[in-house]
């Protein structure tokens, strides 16, 4: 039987990015598409507590059965198991193609990477694309030729349900990228600047802006690899533990 | 110089978990507070990137510079460090006291966890603390007699900025709470129902409900100090990388 591919994303069912990556899905077996009916981008692993959520079928991808729903990327994949798919296995869960880097600490904060994690909950393995440009007519072709790759690779090899792989794809012609990486995260954070600003009303706001700061010089990461033309490919896990520190701070013991 | 310590919460500013934790915060040094306005459970590491955010200054807590702020836990770190404090270091980040428990997985759904996380990028020392007792007017002796011991401990031992501890207290008075025990996140997901249903106008809806399932018969796990009748510590970090599986996904470089 083919396997069953669910594919999700955060910049919403009518992105650029998640019809890139069904066209590539669709070469692999059944697909099932539940993805967000807006933009979800920064919502990192949110999910829906507070509100109902709707989830409606659409006709948007020739011969895909598809759904939009209202909440997360998390509340999407969730969906899928827990309403759509409840007696059949989900074999691989893809996210993207996502309009933006999320290498590095961006995984954290990212919605499509937050769905990638949820599956790993669900040990579903799972792979999240990024191409590192945000326009929203961006050109797929290289993000495509390495998803395509990578996904053939992984439903062959078999990957351990509770690992996820954060892929991001650098903003260059298919000819001018080197290969592909498997490399762990970069340490670096966010020189946040919010601008400041008065609305209308005489109230002051301020709007998050900033500037990332990779503070990571090895040649293992994913930023070094996409500084010099390589796809990156982290294995991710969603157990936090620092286990290496657990001796360290047996002094909690208490 | 007495600590700067920072304290959020996801409850929201008027929660009796907060109030319970600045009591014991101002015992240790000199407390900011910046927390949201509005409840914020489940919203993970979302951060608002397409609305302003308002942040005001409230007279709510005796002698303690405090501020609501409109948005997530992580954007009131991010407001903290960046708007607040620019010039001070900020020794200690605490998040909490949250109504409801942040063990096992829950730490990456949680807003109180996703704070101290944001802390951790900062490189400020955090922890968050979660009460396994989700009513508004739930009893936070016992928590505040650990959270107190454990802030002691850590500002006197020391603690890595990129750690973050996830403390989560059992449900029992203190003197049946047996001390508190340095171990690792459970294993666990949650076996998700949506409740189906119709709204007035005849479109269908669902909402998330819920039952979580611990996989891990591990004694070494929070689930298992908590279940035993001890406080849960688990030093845990915004590094995603899993680590050991690099070798095994090497067939992935291409």
């Amino acid at each position: 039987m083919k396997p069953l591919i669910l594919v999700t994303n955060d910049d919403g069912i009518g992105a650029a990015g998640i019809k890139a990556l069904i066209e590539v899905a669709r070469e692999f077996g059944e697909v099932l598409v539940v993805a967000p009916d807006s933009p979800q981008s920064g919502q990192g692993h949110a999910i829906t507590l507070e509100h109902p959520l709707r989830l409606y079928k659409v006709d948007l991808f020739e011969g895909i059965t598809s759904y939009e729903c209202s909440g997360t990327p998390v509340d999407c994949v969730k969906m899928a198991k827990h309403v759509l798919t409840k007696d059949r296995t989900i074999d691989l869960c893809i996210s993207g193609i996502n309009h933006g880097s999320n290498s590095s600490i961006n995984i954290i904060y990212s919605g499509t990477m937050s769905a990638a994690m949820e599956a790993s909950i669900e040990k579903i393995p799972s792979i999240g694309f990024s191409l590192l440009d945000y326009k929203m007519d961006a050109d797929f072709t290289a993000a495509q030729h390495y998803a395509r790759q990578i996904i053939e690779k992984v439903l062959k090899n078999g990957m351990h349900g509770t690992l996820l792989l954060n892929v991001n794809i650098p903003k260059r012609p298919l000819s001018e990228i080197k290969g592909a990486k498997v490399c762990r995260q970069a340490e670096g954070h966010w020189a946040e600047e919010f601008i400041p600003n008065v609305d209308p009303n005489g109230r002051p706001y301020y709007w998050l802006s900033g500037r990332f700061n990779c503070e990571d010089s090895g040649e293992d990461t994913d930023i070094w690899a996409l500084e010099n033309g390589y796809v990156s490919i982290v294995p991710s896990m969603h157990d936090l533990t620092a286990h290496k520190a657990i001796p360290a701070m047996k002094f909690l013991d208490i």
